[in-house]
């Protein structure tokens, strides 16, 4: 398996993933800043121009960072991030598509239709009327999924779940992009202190991310 | 298990799903136009208000309609829908992500936010200025996934895959609505006229579709 990767969130998830594994991957760099995500030849293994993408030993391109997690987990089961058997697996899907779909989707889209739109608007078709919207709606997906928590540790009860590595690296990306941390969050704000302070953290950061001024 | 279920596209997909796997479940209505998922009880059971959700036997509720396919194939492994083995398991996640994403996830919300604003204004944030912008990047979208269908019967290749069960459902509810077939597509139209004859797509309709005028 060979990760093709680069600066940003995604790639990250999937970095902090791996340390959080401790499984180590061959590693391809692909400069999304450059655009060379959205020209050939990446674009004819993976037609998203969405980084990373993992190839695996046959040559096949798998995309979608969630997809690529759980291919991990499949090939090397501890320790267990997403689930030991298949309900919990179910469970742990459940809840990063929550995260991502009432959450993490909507910053993405607020930092591509807003912050971002100059970079973004020959690279997807971005909705600028939306990017505040999405802002307010992300926030309101924050403040749902904090009253959930019930002191747990971690977003889905008391061990690291995918979902809190996604909602992690989107949230320490846009923290200084327009979508703060608030730390009025009784749950969430001392989680993300606590998610900071895991040494993957730190070791899943692109070594880019200084000189770009965001991290990711 | 026991599948909590209402009139709609994402409930559909559960019983199309479960149709084509040829899997019986026992089945509880809740109402969805009448607002019942918004409250208590169900909002108890499922945190999202989101329709549908699968009781498991020990009690245990699990939402978000592709987690509780992943784990009807994984009870029920045959016929195969999602893989039979790790990496094609993993490509269906990417195929059906892509396509909630980059297409679904954007057509649903333009529907919340516009055409149907006064029914969802009071169960999630609403982005009404948004709502036409979202269904022109689905419309990019669909047109981005026929330009790589290559003449394949269904979006991931010869066999049905849940992306394709997603796709349809969500744009048969959404074609009178405001979001309509473009026959124009070269792959998409005639695929979403043969998804149309398959048993399972008649059959998966709720019956209450007929008096609320919508197809779901």
């Amino acid at each position: 398996m060979k990760l093709i990767q680069s600066f940003g969130p995604n790639p990250r998830v999937v970095r902090m993933f791996l340390l959080e594994k401790g499984v180590e991957v061959a590693s391809e760099e692909v400069d999304i800043l450059d655009g060379e995500t959205h020209r050939t030849p990446y674009l004819d293994r993976n037609p998203t121009g969405l980084s990373p993408s993992l190839e695996l030993d046959d040559g096949t391109i798998l995309g979608e960072t969630v997809a690529i997690c759980e291919l991990i987990e499949d090939f090397h089961p501890k320790p267990v991030i997403l689930g030991a058997d298949p309900i919990a697996r179910a469970r742990s899907r459940m809840w990063y598509r929550r995260v991502e779909l009432l959450i993490t989707e909507h910053m993405y889209n607020a930092f591509r239709y807003g912050h971002a739109y100059e970079l973004f608007r020959d690279r997807t078709y971005c909705i600028p009327e939306a990017a505040e919207g999405l802002k307010e709606k992300a926030r309101v997906g924050r403040h749902w999924l904090d009253s959930l928590m019930h002191n747990h540790e971690f977003i889905t009860g008391d061990t690291l779940n995918l979902a809190d590595i996604i909602l992690y690296c989107c949230w320490d990306f846009t923290k200084d992009l327009g979508q703060p941390i608030e730390t009025e969050l009784k749950n969430l704000y001392p989680w993300y202190q606590r998610m900071s302070e895991r040494p993957s953290a730190q070791a899943s950061v692109h070594p880019a991310s200084e000189k770009i001024g965001m991290v990711g």
